[in-house]
């Protein structure tokens, strides 16, 4: 007799194929072979085994145990969509680490043998995990494709159109770009570099697609040569054929993207491989014969993606104005329609600002889902409402919403805290204090060379003080019509072998620090900026942060008392500027709305 | 002939040996078999060997070249004593870098034998050193000590008297300490533990010493065994009966200083030895039998000894009150003598300040030596000054003092700004700026957990905001009537794999922002301070800085309309802090010059 549960017969289907390659556990990461951070169903095989599906989350399958690691995020949802599956949930003490190894290694005796899909482990996840295995007389397989042979119905790769992002969008060719990357391939000596990462690989060839949720890339790998063509490995039906003819006539060949390994297999024994150990799968790795020389290094793509050209800046400070103004209309139908008594809930949130959004030239889509907390709501940084759970708006409190667009001129991530009407002291006082945070880093200069994880404490300083914090990075890498998250750099706090990547003039980050008060109301306050030359001295070249996001900090939700001189004139010069980019773009009675939210903190008056 | 110059000859003969042992190349590093800060003259082989005195640099000979890396700070001197002794300055890119190891794997070819003595290379030092010199096919040995076979008169050990930090100073038995030790072992699974580190030997001991300049220590190892007595391998006849018998009713046996390696012979085979591979000496390690299962961690007593107890805080609160007044004693002496026209040098300065410590009780010499730098001079972050080379004071201009004590109950550090006469407008603005600096660190709260690479940027921020730096670390740990530097932690930017050590209730720091310009003066206020507990809240336990030094930051070196209220606030009230500790015991006429300088920052006047 069946289960109930589908997900106990699968994973009783996984068991089986396990007894039959004599393995001991398999392990079912969330990822794909491009390390991507969305994934296509494709390789969802821990959501469809486990039925557990948030972002993050690893299952392991032994004989006797199954489990689901996840972190605090997931806990309530996961020991709900677990249930009756025999699927325990593993709670994560600290987020993004493995501990699903170290809970391997205590169960598993010497001799126990470990599979990884190889599609979803890296070259250096696999180092790792190998070592930890081997350490203990244990063995790891990433040969077998467990989850595969009981995958009944297992979605296809998708394949939507690839476009071109067009020159005049992009700044420099692919031609260009082909040429600055075999000059960086050179101190390696490297005859060839693969590539798998999906941004990497749009930014390269000046291509987008729509494959993965929100982030603009296609399923594919690039083989770049030193020496001759480039081959992009991808679907070739749904790339049109004068796209195609484009990029042979710039040196970048075409091939099917399953093609990947049999061209690895035929390189020459004698080849100098440049590739990225953490961002390519061992299926992808499996088919490099074994004469060829290895360089381990990160894509020289990755820093050149992540410093924005003059000419991608110019369009970013263009979109900036677009989004800003979208915003802001936004913002003012939301808090009208609120304060007229219209029953409205978070779910109507995304959609006010997706449609005003929608309205703008270059408009692509979301470049994240909309996070959208009202009140109790907003302490969840990474909250999704959904038909089922969500909250009613009401005539007072905080609203958070995070959210950001993609457009063909760039990629934008802003959160903005709405007062909807009166809001507490104590809101008051948390969410100044968290802008004294952000206004802190955001007019701070800095010596060439300094690093994000240096950084880090200027944000969070005012909030130490009243000893406050938040649980998460104070900023990251945004793409240039690409993904909302990309590297190398980022703002947290340093961490044990730690990547210190220094700042560099044109890299943009997210400037986000935010306070999380369970229960009751969070704050998070984000601009993107953008790393300008500030001044040299004797000392050396000094940089700073151009602030990109243009939309106004309501003032209604700030304690302007708590600012000090320097603060307010930082928020006044910020509103100016917000203003008079934002005025042509907006209608006369939005561009009045505006003009209130964006005068001198100090005159505001909240009634 | 012999050529005219020592060094020349010396090198000459290393270089016989070398060609006799068929070594290619002798690496004399600055180091002993402790890992000193400061070295015995016994020890002091690259002197001896190239001229060269300055604290920092390595010599390398090879058949066909001999040169000394050495940083920045000494490149003047150096060209000068290498003069006419064949060896070159090479000068150092990055301070404290292994730059001559690039230099070798250049310059020697596969098959080429590198020396090092093994009495002046680490554990951790070799292992990575090997690995460089085996990756180009070179071999490295440390079982020759080359420079020893040269060296004619080459000094003696020292062996100043050993005498006991009583416990009423101490405040924990070394019998304690030494049960503490043994339960960190445990996790280890250490059977045994071996210390070369002076400092932790002295405070696990409750022994202290004179071998080494300015620490007051005294050359031993020390081996505790998990099961019986710990054994300190000392020169036994500078301890008196009375404390070898003491030392032996409190579980500790004493052996001659030599006899280490046979007692680490002896170890039984299944014997578990614990040890720091960066504090353990080859020349010690090479007797360990290969039975010997060795585990690699730091020395449990390194951290203990970093957090200081109430108990030693106590004594540690009332040094800071002998110190601070014996400092403005010194400090109203040098400036009525310097006003009055009385020609006085650096050099005096020294003295000035030594005589005013020597006054206090439990004083016991410098904590290292007194930095005095005159306007320019003070633009040399280590210098000092010399009767052949020194500045001499003028009433007017900045001269900057870093200087310390050790006392029983304590070791202090502090460097001050002192205007001798009329200051410039730039030299206050810059005074201010490193102040706020200081200030901004010296009042910033943080998470418990929180590491100083992490809050470094907190004392430069108000600099870099004006294109200003500074190339030294922020703030350095400090013993307990022991070494005024010590680890594990300390306050500096992030390095790439640099230990984030967390910052603990208890542990003292120095808080050192500067700014130099070179040829024309230089900036640095420090004061100690401890870590204590500030506050806790939903987000966790918060601490922040106790400041311990006592002594006033001279107005006369301050613009303080740059400094905002919160600063001012912060000086004022540490400035009444010292007025009311130190007064009672200072002369009615020192008290009232130290009130002038203690008054509100805001009404301070010049004139």
């Amino acid at each position: 007799m069946p289960s109930a549960n589908p997900h106990r017969d699968r994973v009783q289907a996984l068991r089986a194929r396990m007894q039959a390659h004599q393995v001991q556990a398999c392990i079912v990461p969330s990822a794909d072979p491009h390390f991507s951070e969305y994934l296509p169903p494709h390789w969802q095989a821990r959501v469809w085994l486990s039925g557990f599906t948030g972002s993050a989350g690893t299952l392991v399958v032994c004989a006797d145990h199954a489990g689901v690691w996840t972190d605090g995020r997931y806990f309530v949802q996961a020991e709900s969509e677990l249930e009756g599956s025999g699927i325990e949930l593993m709670k994560l003490r600290v987020p993004h680490t493995a501990e699903h190894v170290e809970w391997l290694l205590e169960h598993l005796g010497p001799g126990a043998t470990v599979a990884v899909v190889a599609d979803s482990i890296s070259l250096a996840g696999r180092d790792r995990l190998q070592q930890q295995l081997e350490a203990r007389g244990m063995a790891l397989r990433t040969d077998l494709d467990l989850p595969a042979e009981v995958w009944d119905g297992r979605p296809a790769l998708p394949r939507a159109p690839v476009f071109v992002h067009e020159l005049a969008l992009a700044g420099a060719s692919r031609t260009d770009k082909l040429i600055r990357i075999k000059q960086a391939m050179q101190p390696h000596g490297a005859s060839h570099h693969l590539v798998s990462s999906l941004d990497d690989i749009a930014w390269i060839t000046n291509l987008r697609g729509s494959d993965v949720e929100c982030n603009p890339v296609f399923l594919s790998h690039l083989l770049i040569a030193a020496e001759g063509p480039a081959t992009l490995f991808t679907d070739l039906g749904r790339v049109a054929p004068e796209v195609q003819a484009e990029l042979r006539h710039d040196g970048v060949d075409l091939a099917d993207y399953a093609e990947v390994s049999a061209y690895l297999a035929g390189l020459a024994p004698a080849s100098v491989l440049l590739l990225s150990p953490a961002h390519i799968a061992c299926s992808v790795a499996a088919s490099i014969p074994a004469g060829v020389h290895i360089v381990h290094a990160g894509n020289p793509s990755t820093l050149f993606k992540a410093i924005k050209s003059e000419h991608e800046l110019a369009h970013i400070r263009e979109t900036m104005r677009l989004d800003g103004a979208a915003l802001v209309r936004g913002a003012r139908r939301l808090l009208e329609r609120v304060a007229s008594g219209e029953a409205l809930t978070e779910l109507d949130v995304a959609d006010i600002f997706l449609e005003a959004r929608a309205g703008q030239p270059g408009f692509m889509g979301v470049s994240f889902d909309t996070i959208a907390g009202y009140q109790a709501n907003g302490a969840l940084p990474h909250y999704h409402a959904t038909p089922e759970l969500h909250a009613s708006l009401q005539a007072e409190g905080l609203l958070l919403v995070d959210s950001g667009g993609q457009y063909l001129g760039g990629t934008t991530d802003i959160t903005r805290m709405w007062a909807l009407g009166p809001v507490t002291d104590a809101q008051r006082v948390d969410s100044t204090r968290v802008l004294k945070g952000m206004i802190g880093l955001s007019r701070a200069r800095f010596p060439a060379g300094a690093n994000g994880p240096q950084l880090d404490a200027l944000a969070r300083a005012p909030l130490w003080q009243s000893g406050l914090d938040f649980g998460h990075g104070t900023g990251h890498g945004v793409g240039y019509f690409l993904n909302v998250h990309e590297g190398p750099h980022g703002i947290r706090p340093p961490a044990p072998g730690g990547a210190l990547v220094p700042l560099q003039v044109g890299m943009i980050n997210s400037i986000e620090p935010g306070l999380y008060r369970p229960g009751r109301y969070g704050i998070r306050h984000e601009n993107l900026a953008v790393i300008r030359p500030a001044l040299s001295t004797e000392f050396g070249d000094f940089l700073e942060f151009e602030t990109l996001t243009l939309c106004p900090i309501d003032p209604a939700t700030l304690e302007p008392a708590l600012l000090d001189a320097e603060e307010r004139a930082w928020l006044d010069s910020y509103h100016a500027r917000v203003l008079e980019a934002l005025s042509p773009l907006l209608e006369p009675e939005e561009r009045a709305w505006l003009g209130k939210l964006c005068g001198p903190i100090a005159e505001y008056s909240r009634d």
